[in-house]
């Protein structure tokens, strides 16, 4: 709740000082509808892994201005512009249980632009409120070094399964990996720990230590788990699990389901899903699970996530407590521990 | 031609640094389409203005690596990934004499991520060749604030003349003067000018001197300039002054000609661009023309312009020579001079 109150002391000012430029009130009502659809209402688990790893780092409770700084950077990972023009650029028709919003009427392809302005309200935001701090440049970097990335892995996604043309040869558990990797795991998952941990001055490295690439190696393959369960709940999940009815077959998601099953399908089960994966068909897509059964895909993915718990858990186990260089906050694994625990305990 | 080599180094910077993330070859080889289709190829007048200006300020020949890093700077404006996107939001058909990216075959859609990868690319290259400077910071956030507030004239734009609803009461030179204000002079003249005077150490102030503003009261109504210019030149120039043959009535455009116009129309004249402006059609763009004749369009444009290059010319004769806080350069007026009579020169 105190996360969400944020939200309306950032939008106030990004609009305040959107209006003091002298732009049309047309184009002020405009910005203010496009950040009121398309920012709050998600579930604010990256925004809130900003503000719960600080507090972790530190190890008490933060003044309101602490609170008020994590926040904005959990807000900034929160602005996810990219699902904006992701939604258009997949014809894609709700999210959130509202319309996409360019399918708002008289919005259409200026979600675009609407997408790009949610980027740069990022970098306004830090720039108010980071300015005077000594990893501001860091910031800067962390969230534009990630937007490049995101934006790298929604273009091996876009040319790899393109809705419109269904083509599973295309398909690989690799090119799964790094979409995965690229478009999910930097973004929702490396970032919010990453921002926390810039704010909390950790080292780039202290003698052999580097805490950066600590945070990657756990961070990213806890990226890669997460999407993995989230493909097989969207073909295991009851809607009560899940909160929707799984469409990933029906869409011709390059999943992990369907990668899976391909990489020891035979010619014959490759057959039916070459003939029915991706159509707008209960038939079809009945037929592409009787063969994600076939193949016993609920047992590779039982074993695919006790190997991934473990090994994770055994990576958070390892994670040093380094000192930040104010002295001010510790690198602990309870940050990273509380990640792992609330994606394992989704699928439960 | 030292500019457009400049290119290829950097292109292939880009490339390499692209392939190196181990994405697939498809997607490598995307990218490389993507900036070879839409970067070089402009006139490139925005990118070699940072060039020029810099060797204005510093008064002789660039070094090698001075000549380098003003120019990335250069290519960092050329970038222009808002045209890529621009172009698809207008469904227009061609640039530069070839068809739109979001046209070609297989791109659609997919020109909207890679117009976010042209903008991305502008921050792996200034942080590449400009982390260790001690203006990295101001050079991030001037592109950065750059893109924010051509984004916001481009929203401006986009809901005050949607080319599908031709609505001229939405139309007002006031609404004019915003839209190029943000759209076009703080990107195509503040910016190059901007990154020359950050690269060559200008104050922020010194004693009651503002450089970064002086230039930014210069160069606006210089962007101004240029736009209605361009807009009118669309109108009466002939193909061989401008290279094609106009099209903004057809297109509905929101210009100076119909700006102009319409706050002097009588109500007949007004009632004859509505039923006109904006129509796929000769006579109807004839009708249009007629009016625009009517009210003496071409002599409110010389007295225009007269005054315009006038008052522009006084302004540059008063700048100030500031010296650099590294004593390696100096604003000079010269600078300002060489971007009014490349304006100035084109319509005559
Ligand atoms: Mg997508
Ligand atoms: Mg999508
Ligand atoms: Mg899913
Ligand atoms: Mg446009
Ligand atoms: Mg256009
Ligand atoms: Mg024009």
């Amino acid at each position: 709740q105190r996360f969400v109150d944020t939200w309306t002391i950032i939008r106030n000012e990004l609009l305040d000082a959107f209006k003091a430029q002298g732009v049309p009130p047309e184009a002020v009502e405009w910005y203010k509808s496009s950040l009121d659809y398309n920012v709050p209402g998600g579930k604010l688990n990256r925004g809130l892994s900003v503000v719960d790893s600080v507090e972790i780092f530190k190890g008490r409770p933060l003044t309101d201005d602490e609170y008020l700084k994590a926040a904005i950077l959990g807000w900034g990972v929160e602005l996810a512009y990219f699902l904006v023009t992701d939604d258009l650029m997949d014809g894609s028709i709700t999210r959130r249980g509202q319309p996409c919003w360019y399918r708002v009427p008289k919005v259409g392809n200026i979600a675009v632009n609407d997408g790009g302005m949610l980027k740069s309200c990022i970098f306004v935001l830090v720039k108010n409120h980071f300015k005077r701090e000594p990893y501001y440049v860091d910031l800067l970097e962390l969230y534009q070094d990630m937007a490049y990335i995101t934006e790298t892995g929604q273009l091996v996604d876009l040319i790899t399964a393109p809705e419109d043309n269904v083509d599973l040869s295309k398909f690989s558990l690799n090119h799964y990996k790094t979409i995965v990797t690229f478009k999910t795991a930097f973004y929702s998952f490396y970032l919010p720990v990453a921002l926390a941990m810039t704010m909390c001055r950790m080292p780039v490295r202290v003698e052999q230590t580097t805490p950066y690439q600590i945070a990657l190696d756990i961070l990213i393959p806890l990226g890669e788990y997460f999407q993995i369960q989230d493909d097989f709940l969207d073909f295991a999940g009851t809607p009560e699990q899940i909160g929707k009815i799984g469409t990933d077959i029906v869409d011709n998601k390059c999943s992990w389901c369907v990668n899976t099953t391909l990489a020891v399908a035979s010619p014959a089960q490759r057959a039916v899903l070459n003939a029915n994966y991706g159509r707008k068909d209960a038939a079809c897509e009945a037929r592409v699970k009787a063969v994600f059964e076939e193949v016993g895909l609920r047992e590779k993915y039982e074993a695919y996530e006790r190997e991934a718990y473990e090994q994770l858990s055994a990576m958070i186990d390892e994670v040093p407590e380094v000192e930040s260089v104010d002295g001010g906050a510790v690198l602990r694994k309870e940050a990273f521990r509380a990640f792992l625990e609330k994606v394992y305990k989704r699928s439960k």
